[in-house]
């Protein structure tokens, strides 16, 4: 068994509204960060897992992702895979 | 000007406690993800903005963190850029 740790990046599907990120970017601004065109808010979940290989760690963590830890219908999200055995 | 999105991970500090992470880890569990063996739960922020070249735009982005994304006490961050021009 090898161990990887994935990291699971959620953030809200294009076009839906953030309102995280809109406080978010008027908070940059008002600080005269005036460079920053769009912020997105979303959540990472960093799971450490045992998996006999990479191709298995990432279905599984897909798979996770589909059950729980993501809403298909609001977000999107994308997998980080690192083998730190 | 280029235009770079960088993703800013905020994780908790390690020791600290994570309540989010363990309430994951024991709702992953009772679906048999049984491989899980740690999980954290943090932000993801996601910035577009313009900047000369990239280590400009690392400089701003960390200094964004320092001034309002993250708590330095309880968090600490990673950042990570791609120029999308």
């Amino acid at each position: 068994m090898n161990e990887y740790v994935i990291d699971v990046s959620i953030t809200p599907r294009e076009g839906l509204l953030d309102p995280q990120g809109k406080v978010v970017l008027n908070a940059l601004r008002s600080l005269d960060f005036d460079e920053v065109a769009d912020v997105k808010v979303g959540r990472l979940i960093r799971l450490r897992i045992l998996a006999p290989n990479m191709e298995v760690a990432r279905e599984r963590a897909d798979e996770m992702c589909r059950r729980l830890l993501a809403n298909p219908v609001t977000e999107e999200y994308e997998l980080e895979l690192e083998n730190i055995s």
